[in-house]
């Protein structure tokens, strides 16, 4: 029983005629192989990452799983090659997401002129080179009436300075937005963002590892962050989890710490912090308003 | 009585007919101003950076006293205004000195195509992009015999990686350039990349500040290493001294890191920890042996 990804907030898309992944029930996430060297690359890389023992255990459970590829129909009805990976959305109902592409630089050392200079101009008009990383789509649970905000790739692409600050505040709010003097209220920020299991700490525990690996540049990649309004609304834990995903452009390390994903992680990690920060500030004051 | 600097590594050089950098006897470097929107840019990062509240002391101290603007007798004759800073080499006899430029990219975010362009080129020939740091330039002093080890600018700049990792033990080596099976012995490893007063302690309180600190964009800086080998055999402190110039892409930091810079030093940092710590093996195998 295959179909289309419910929950896929970037990259390509599968429809009629178009090849694109498709996930089935058993919770297995099916990506198309792209025919070039690309293709091929992804592959060597999600089997290294799995199964390279230099790579510590808590710093593994960031991959999404790999199961291999498998030749089979795709959505576009051809025959065709497939990485077989973790579907990461398949436990979760209604799950909030947001996909951060990491890096100010998108293209490799390798890569040839032309490539190079369609990232660059695709990195200097997004948010990449000024802030080290991109929201490259996202989707916020509302609730059950009105469903998911899910703002269309080309505006979220366009997203300014601000409008990245916004949209993670946005991210943790509680209701559908409303303003408050001090914008969006972040309700969850305090539980998605913050405490010993929030994306902050996930993300210090990368940071703690990219400061010292020197195996592989993971260049181009994304963050995706995942959490579920409801589940906390319930008074659960909203599951807040981050995961690396997209390995195309994955590298040997040579030696070498990867500085361009550190430095984009650490600048991510700033603006979240700051978004923990001010609502708790935001708190107190209220409190001591009373 | 001003003078050509005996001990500059990087950057224009002054001669008869050429305009470039002048000290005195009294510490102070004259840096020719440039003419256009460059020179007053950096006139006001060096004030800015001098009179800030907003920079802690202890980081203060890595930036060159900054004493004004002066119109003077340039080196080429002409009457010409200049940038007046302390003299970092002034109290300094024989220094070893290195000149490392931070960050992958050396263009800031309003630079021009073809700026851009011309930065790119040089970023990719160079480690820059790779490692997110060059070498620009350095001395290495041997001994009143030999003197300085002073390799040409362009061949410095076509360092590889390999040439970079050399480099960082050379410029630690005791002698000159004895090499073992593991390479230059980096007598003065410990000494100067390590230690509670050593160039690595100083990096890391630097990264500390640019993994918090948004109010600058140190873009196309550089930092300076200077030790003095002599205070060393002397049985002293060799005076490891760690310092940011070149203020020139200095730019608001709008409420983002410098990941540019920290992601660069981040790199630096890691390579002159294995010095250190390769040294430090190398010790410890040594006295297994015996």
């Amino acid at each position: 029983m295959l179909k289309i990804p419910s929950h896929q907030v970037a990259g390509h898309h599968a429809s009629n005629g178009t090849r694109g992944p498709l996930v089935d029930d058993s919770g297995r996430f099916y990506k198309p192989l792209k025919g070039d060297e690309r293709g091929s690359s992804e592959v060597t890389s999600y089997k290294q990452l799995s199964s390279n023992a230099k790579v510590p255990d808590h710093i593994c459970t960031f991959f999404p799983i790999y199961y291999g590829t498998k030749v089979m129909n795709a959505s576009d009805g051809s025959e065709h090659p497939h990485i077989v990976l973790e579907d990461l959305t398949s436990n979760r109902e209604n799950p909030t997401i947001m996909d951060v592409k990491i890096g100010s630089r998108t293209w490799g050392l390798e890569a040839s002129d032309e490539y190079i200079a369609k990232c660059l101009k695709r990195d200097r008009e997004t948010t990449s080179v000024q802030l080290g990383f991109r929201i490259s789509g996202l989707q916020i649970y509302i609730n059950e009436e009105v469903g998911f905000y899910k703002p269309a790739r080309d505006l979220v692409l366009k997203s300014s300075l601000d409008d990245v600050r916004l949209l993670f505040k946005k991210f943790v709010s509680s209701g559908p937005f409303e303003e408050t003097v001090l914008g969006p209220d972040r309700g969850w920020a305090s539980l998605v963002y913050g405490g010993p299991n929030g994306i902050l700490a996930q993300l210090l525990e990368l940071k703690a590892w990219f400061e010292d690996q020197t195996i592989y540049h993971f260049c181009a990649c994304s963050l995706l962050f995942m959490f579920e309004k409801e589940l906390a609304l319930e008074g659960g834990s909203p599951n807040a989890q981050v995961k690396i995903i997209d390995f195309v452009h994955v590298t040997e390390g040579r030696g070498v710490i990867d500085h361009n994903f550190l430095g984009g992680l650490c600048s991510l990690i700033k603006f979240i912090s700051e978004v923990v920060g001010d609502h708790e500030d935001h708190i107190t004051q209220d409190g001591d308003a009373q």
